[in-house]
C-alpha cells in the first residue's frame, strides 16, 4: 500500500496515499480499535455543510479569503454530497467530544482542497486542517452542531416521509373497512363490536400524536452550538458568527436552524436528545403495538384468530398452504425494542456532562440516528411488504361476530336483561349461537331475533 | 372488627363497616396481595373530578335526576379533597385496565352518598355504583381519563412551581457570580476561563429546555378518552356526552382538557406518556448534570475542587471541619435514576397494548407520577437545602484561574507563539505560574504580564 | 405531641417523645421531604441483625462490656422483629450512603436499650448511638451490609418459596396434561403439535433456568462489606473484627455470610446488585412469556383461542358468560415490567461510585427489595387464584388439532408429497378439513386417514 | 452485473454470479432494506459449526451419505472460516426466528459444496440446501443454537482474555503502588487515607465480581436447542440425534456444550441471554466506576485531582504542556452506556416469546453480541493506551496527604479530642496545614507532631 507522511503537533505518521485523511485521523485509528461501528454517515454529512457554512461565514466577516473559502466550499460539497465516504473510517468509540471526527473532517477538506489547488497533500498549504477548515471552531461546538444538524435532518427527511407512508397506508385502509363489523377485544377477550374501519383508525391516531409528540421536540435541536467554540463563551470567534453561521446552515439546508441562546447549556448537556427520543420511543411503542395487532388477527390459518390476511413474500410451508409468516411485523417490532434500549444508552449518556462539557457526544449520536434510521427502514418495509396487502378475511370477521355472545346486550330492550341473560347463559352451555338459543329456548323468533340485535348499530354512541 | 356485607354479581362478601369501598374492592384485597404500592392518591383524585363530571353531564343530558346528581357531587368532593383517603386501598397490581378503582370509586361514592342520604350502605339506593356513578363509563375509559387528569395536574399544578422555584434560584445565583471569572474544564482537564455566572447559567438553559420539552408533550395528555366506553365506539354514551364531559372536566379543574378526536388509540396505547415521560427524563438528565457540577464544585475542603461551598445541613465529622457532604445532591441523583428506570418501564408497558385496551395502565400512571412527585420533591429539596447556599469560594476561584497554564494563549499577540508556548512549559516544568514563568525567563516583566493576561477578557467572543 | 429535646453535634432539635429516634433523624426528615418511599424494611431488619451481631463481636473482642452487649442485643432484637417500625421514617431519596438510617437506626436501639435499662431517652446513657451501637463501624460499610444481608434474605426466604410455589404448581399441570395433543404454534401461526404438557413443560423448565440464573449470582451478595469501616481499610477497627462479625452474622441469619476479600470494591461499587438483579429480569422475561401464553391460551370465550380456562375471581360481564378477564396475567405482567424498569435504575446507580464510595446506596436497595418483592408476591398471586385453576378445553383443543392442515406432513410416506399437498390446498381452498379433503378428493378413505394422521405420534421425535 | 437464476418454492429470483446464496436470501435483501446492522460474524460463525456438526452426525446416524457429508463439512469449514464473509449479506431486520439467516447459510454451502463437486450452482445438486444442509433442523432450533455458540465463544474465546489483560495490568499497578499512601475520598470530600496500591485492589476486585458474575451464567448459554426442530418436540429428528450432535459441536469447539433438557424452554424463551447480559452490564458497571476514577484523578493539570499522570496519545493542546485527554476512559464510558441500553433491549425482546417461539431472536444476538465484543475491545484499548501507562503523581498525592484535616484524628491519643479539635478547626480557618496548625497553637512541637501523625499508620485495622 502506497503512503504518504502526515504530521501533527505529536510528529509524523504514514497514512495510505489514497486517503484524503490525516495524522489525527491515523492516531485515532490505532488508539481506538474498538467494535466496528463507524461514526454514523449523518454526522459526516452534517459536517460537511458545517464547515461549508462556517468557511462562507469567515469570508463574510473578513476572516479567511475568498480562494481559502472556495477551495473549502468546494470540498466540503463532496463531504456534503458522500461521495468521500471512504476517507472516513473512525469508530464511534472515540474521544466523547467527537474530536477526532471534527479533525477527521478537517484533514479531509484540507487534503482535498489541496489536491483541488494542485498542492501536496500534508502539506497543509494552502488550506490548512486548523487554521482554514476549523477555523472559528472547536470540537467542543462543532461536534454538536453536526450531531442537531444530523438529527433535524434525519427526522425531517428521511423519517417522516417514511411514516407518513405508511400513516397513509392505513388511513385509507381504515377508510376502505369503515363498515367491517367485527367483534372487539379488551384483556383479549371478547367486546362488543366496532369496525375493522374504527380498529385501524386507532392505529392513525396512534402514529399522529406519536409523529406529533416527535415535532414539537425538534425546536430544541435547531438550536446550535456553533460560535460557542471551547467552553460555550464563544473565545476566538468574531461577535457576529454564532448567529451569522447558524442563519448560514438554515440557508443551507433550508432548516429552520437558528443559534442556541445559551451555549453552555448545549455543549455540557445534551438533553434534548432525551426528549426527542422519548418522542422516538413513543414512536416506537405505538408502531409495536399496531404491529403485534397485525400478527395476531393474522394469526391462523385455522387455529388463531385469522380477521386478517396479509402478503406472503417469502416460502412459508411448501405443503402447507395458508400459513403466512408474520415476518414484517417481526422485524418492526425488533427494531421497536432496540429503540427502547438505545433510549435507554441516550438517557443515561446525556446526564453524565461536566462542568463545559458532555464528553459521551458520539455514542448519542450513534443511538439517536439508528433509533430514526430503523423507524423510517422498517416502517417503510412494513408498509411495502405489509400494510399495503392487508385485507380483511370476512368470511371469519363475520363468523367471529356472529358467534359472539356480547351481542346479547341488543336484546335487553325487547325480552328484559332477565330473558337476555337466559339466552347467553343457554348459548355458553350449549355452544350455540344468540339466535340459535333464543329459538330454542323459544323466546324470539329467528325474524325477531334478526330485527334486534344488529351489530352495525353497536359501534358508536346511542342515536336518539 | 365490625363488617358488613356486600354484594356483586359474584355474590355477598364481609367489609369492615367502616369503610365505604364494597363488594368489588373486597375481592381485589383477597385476590390481589402483591407488595404494597397503592394507587397514586392523584389517580383517585382524578376520579374523583371524574365521577363528578360525569353525574354533571349526565344530568345535564337528561339522564340522571338532580337529586342523585348532588349526592354524587357531594361524595366525589370529598374524594377530591383528600378526607377519604383510607377508603381507596387497592395496590397498582390489580387488573391491568384499573377496573378495581374505577369500581373502588363508584363503591366509595355510592356508600357516602347513601349515607349522607340516609340510607344503608350496601343496599346500592338510593345511588348505585354501577347505574349511576359509572353511569355513561367503563373501565375502559375512565382509567385512562383519571391517568390524564393525574398527569397534567401533577405537571402543571405540581412539578412546575417546585421546579421553577430552583430555576428561579439559578437565575439570579447565576446573575450574582457573573463577574467571578474561574477556569473552565472540558475532559476533566483545566480549559479558558468562563464566569460561574455563565457555568449556571448552563443550568438555568438545560432546566429551561427540560421544562419547554415537558409542556410540548402535554397537549396529548389533555385529551381525555371519557365517552370511548367499552371499545372506543361510545356505545350505551349519548352522542354529546364525549365532549360535554371533557368539557365539564376542564371547567372543574380549570385546564385545557378535550375530548381524544378517537378514542380507540388513547385506550389501546398509552403512547403519550411514553413522550411526556421522555421529558421528564430529560428533565432528569440536566439535574444530575448539575447536581453533579455542584458536589464536585464543592468537592474538598481541601483536596477537591473546592470552588464553591454548600450549606451543611448534618453533621458531618465533628473533628474535622470543612468536610460537608452533598447530601442534597445523592438525593437528586438517586431520584434521577429513578425517573431514568420509571421511564424504561413505561416504555415497555405501553407498547403491549392489544387491540382495543392497553391493560398495562395502572403502572405506567405509578411510574409517571412517581418521577412526576419525585423531581419536584428533589427538586424543591435541593433548593432550600442547597441551591439558595451556594456560594463561591472566591480565594480558591482565583488561585485555580491564575495557576492555570491556559492563560497562556493571551500573550501569543504580545510575544508570538512559540514564546508563549516557551513559558507554558517552563511553568509546567518548573510547578510555576505563567506570570513567574514569564520573568524568570526574561520574557515579560510583571506588570506587562498583567497588561497582557486578563482572563476577565477571555470569557467572550473577540472584541473588536 | 409531647416532644423530646435531641441533640448532635450540630445542636439540640425536638423530636415526639413517643419516638426512638434522635436528633439525626429528625433532621433527615425536615431536609429530605422527598416523596413518601420509605426506607425498606428489610433493610431496617438487616441493621438490626447487623447491629446485634457487631455488639456480640465487639464484647468477644474486649470492646464493649457485658451489660451493653446485652441492651444493645435486646433492643436490637426488637428491630428484628419489626415491632419497633412506626420508629424509622426516613425515606430512600436521603444521603446516598444511607448515613441517615443508620444513625436512624443506631438512634433507636441505642434509646430503647436506655429505656430497657430505666435510664432517660436522649441523655445517649448509658448506651450511646455512636460510641457503643456503632461501634467499629461507620454507615459506608453498616449500609452495603444491610443491603447485602437484606436481598440474600430476600430472595432466600421470600422469592425462592413462592416461586417454588408456582413453579410445582405448573410441573405438575404439566404432567397431568402430558397427553393432551395440540396444535403448536410458531409466528403466532400453525404448527406441528406437541402437547398440553410439552408446552407446560416449557414453562416450568424457564422458570428453572432463572431461578438458577439468580442462585448462581448469591454468593457475591454473601460477602459482606463491614469491618471496611469508612474508607475500607478498617481504620480504627479489631484486626479481627470483620472476620468475626461476618460469621456472627452468618450464626445469626442462618444463611453463608463471610467477609469481603475486598472491602473497597464492595463500598464503592454495588455491581453485585446489577448481576444479580439480571436474574431477577430473567425471571421477569420468563414470567412475561408464562403469563401472556395462559392469557392468550385463554383467549375468547368464542373469538380468541380458547384452549385453556381460568378461574373467576371477579365479576365480569353479568349478562354475558365465560368473559373471564385474565387479571392476574395482567398483574403479573405489570409486575415484570416494573422489574425491568427496576433493573435499569439499579445498573445507572451501580456505576456512578466514585473513589471510595457509591453514594446511590438507598435506591439500589429500594429498586432491587422491591423487584424481589413483587415477584415473589405475584407469582404467588398468580399462582394462587390462577394457575392452580387452569384447566384445558379439551373439546376447543380437539378442533384446533383436527382442523389443522399441519397434519398433512403424516401422509407423505402412504400417498407422496404431491397427493398429500393436494389434499391440504383443497382442504384450503374450501374450508374443510385434510380428512374432509382426502375423501373428497378420493385420495383416501376415512379409515385410511385415521390410520396414517395419529397426531399424537408426532409429539416427538421418529420412533425407529 | 452478471446473475443466475435460483429458485426455491416460490419461483425462480436472480442473484449475483458470484455470490453462493441462494433464492432466499434474495427474497430477504428484497424484502427487508431496513437499516445496515449485518446479522453478526460470530453468529454465521456458529452456524458454519453447526451445520458441520449435523453434518456428521446425520452420517452417524446413517441418515446422509459420506461424500455428501464431506462436501457439507469442507463447504460449512470456509464459513467457520470466516473466508466467505461477503456471501452473508443480509440484515438483523428480518424474520424474528432468523429463518432467512439460517438459509442464507444453507444455501451459501449448498452452492459451495455443489461447486467443489463440480456441479451447477442453484442445481441443488448434488447437496441441497434443505434436504441435506438443514436436515434434522428447523430454523427454530438451529438459530437459538447458534446464538448459544456465539454466546460461549464470545465470552470465553473474546472477552475473557481481554479483560484479563487489563485485570493483570491492574493487578500489578495495585502491587506498584501498595505503599503509596493518598488521601480517600468518601462523597468527594476528603477521608481518612488509604494507599493507592489499595484503592486499585478494589478495581481488580470490582472486575473479579463482575468476571465471574458472567461466568456463572455460562452453564445456561452451553444448552443447546438442536435436536428441538419446529416445535420442540424434536419431530422429524433421530432419537439420538439431540444428544449426538451437541456432542459434536463441544468437539468441534471445544467447549463444554450440552443439549438442553428442555427444548421448548430454549426455543421459546431467551432469558438465558437476560440472565448473561446482567452480568455484562455489572461489568459495564465496574468499569464506568473505574474509568471515571482513573479520569478524575488524572484531572488537572492544575485545576483538577491530579493525583495521576496517564498516557497522552493525541495532541491535546500545542501550546498548552499538561493538558492531556482522557480519550480512552471516554471511550470506555461510553461503551459502558451503550451495552446499559443493550441489557434493555435484550430484556424486551426476550420477554416476549408466544407459545413455541420467540422471534425476536436476532436483535438479542445482535445486542448481546456487540456488548460483548465492545466491552472485550474497550478495554483493551483501555488496557493498551491508558492503564499500562498510569503512574502517580507523588508530589501532588503527598501534598493532599499532607494537607488534609482527616489525619487530625491522630492526635487524639496525645492530646485529647479537644485539643484534636481545636488544630483542626484552626487550621481550616486559616488555611494552614494541621502541623502548622498545631504549631501555632503551641499545642506540639513539629517533632511531637511527626510522631504522632503517621499516615501511612491509617491504612489498615488497628494493630494491637
Amino acid at each position: 500500500m502506497a503512503i504518504r507522511v502526515e504530521s501533527d503537533s505529536m510528529g509524523t505518521i504514514n497514512v495510505p496515499a489514497e486517503k484524503y485523511y490525516g495524522a489525527q485521523t491515523a492516531r485515532s485509528l490505532a488508539n481506538f480499535d474498538i467494535g466496528g461501528e463507524k461514526m454514523p454517515v449523518e454526522i459526516i454529512r452534517a459536517f460537511g455543510i458545517l464547515k461549508k457554512a462556517a468557511a462562507i461565514t469567515n469570508h463574510r466577516l473578513g476572516l479567511l479569503d475568498e480562494a481559502t473559502r472556495d477551495l473549502i466550499v468546494k470540498a466540503a460539497d463532496e463531504v456534503i454530497s458522500g461521495q468521500l465516504e471512504g476517507h472516513f473510517p473512525l469508530v464511534v468509540w472515540q474521544t466523547g467530544s467527537g474530536t477526532q471526527s471534527n479533525m477527521n473532517v478537517n484533514e479531509v477538506i484540507s487534503n482535498r482542497a489541496i489536491e483541488l489547488a494542485g498542492g501536496t497533500m500534508g502539506s497543509k498549504k494552502p488550506v490548512h486542517p486548523n487554521d482554514h477548515v476549523n477555523m472559528s471552531q472547536s470540537s467542543n461546538d462543532t461536534y454538536p452542531t453536526a450531531m442537531h444538524i444530523a438529527a433535524v435532518e434525519a427526522i425531517e427527511g428521511y423519517l417522516v416521509p417514511r411514516i407518513e407512508r405508511l400513516r397513509g397506508t392505513l388511513a385509507s385502509k381504515s377508510e376502505e373497512f369503515m363498515d367491517v363489523v367485527k367483534i372487539g377485544r379488551t384483556h383479549l377477550q371478547d367486546a362488543t363490536p366496532l369496525t375493522l374501519g374504527q380498529e385501524m383508525s386507532g392505529w392513525v391516531a396512534q402514529i399522529d400524536l406519536a409523529m406529533r409528540a416527535i415535532a414539537v421536540t425538534l425546536p430544541q435541536l435547531r438550536e446550535l452550538a456553533l460560535g460557542g467554540t471551547a467552553v460555550g463563551t464563544g473565545l476566538n470567534a468574531h461577535p457576529d458568527y454564532a448567529e451569522t453561521v447558524a442563519a448560514e446552515i438554515a440557508r443551507l439546508t433550508g432548516r429552520d436552524f437558528i443559534t442556541a441562546p445559551n451555549k453552555f447549556a448545549v455543549m455540557a448537556g445534551h438533553d434534548a436528545f432525551v426528549g426527542s427520543s422519548g418522542g422516538l420511543k413513543q414512536l416506537a411503542a405505538a408502531l409495536m403495538k399496531i404491529a403485534n395487532d397485525v400478527r395476531w388477527l393474522a394469526s391462523g390459518p385455522r387455529s388463531g384468530l385469522g380477521e386478517l390476511t396479509i402478503p406472503e413474500n417469502e416460502p412459508g410451508s411448501s405443503i402447507m398452504p395458508g400459513k403466512v409468516n408474520p415476518t414484517q411485523s417481526e422485524a418492526l417490532t425488533m427494531v421497536c425494542t432496540q429503540v427502547m434500549g438505545n433510549d435507554a444508552t441516550i438517557g443515561i449518556a446525556a446526564s453524565q456532562g461536566n462542568f463545559e462539557l458532555n464528553v459521551f457526544k458520539p455514542v448519542i449520536a450513534y443511538n439517536f440516528l439508528q433509533s430514526v434510521r430503523l423507524l423510517a427502514d422498517a416502517a417503510q418495509s412494513f408498509n411495502d411488504n405489509c400494510a399495503i396487502g392487508i385485507e380483511p378475511d370476512r368470511k371469519r370477521i363475520g363468523e367471529h361476530l356472529n358467534n359472539s355472545l356480547m351481542l346479547v346486550t341488543a336484546l335487553n330492550r325487547k325480552i328484559g336483561y332477565d330473558n337476555a341473560a337466559k339466552i347467553a347463559k343457554n348459548a355458553h352451555k350449549t355452544g350455540s349461537t344468540l339466535r340459535e338459543s333464543a329459538i330454542a329456548l323459544g323466546l324470539l323468533t329467528g325474524e325477531e331475533f334478526d330485527a334486534e340485535v344488529k351489530p352495525e348499530q353497536m359501534v358508536g354512541p346511542l342515536k336518539r
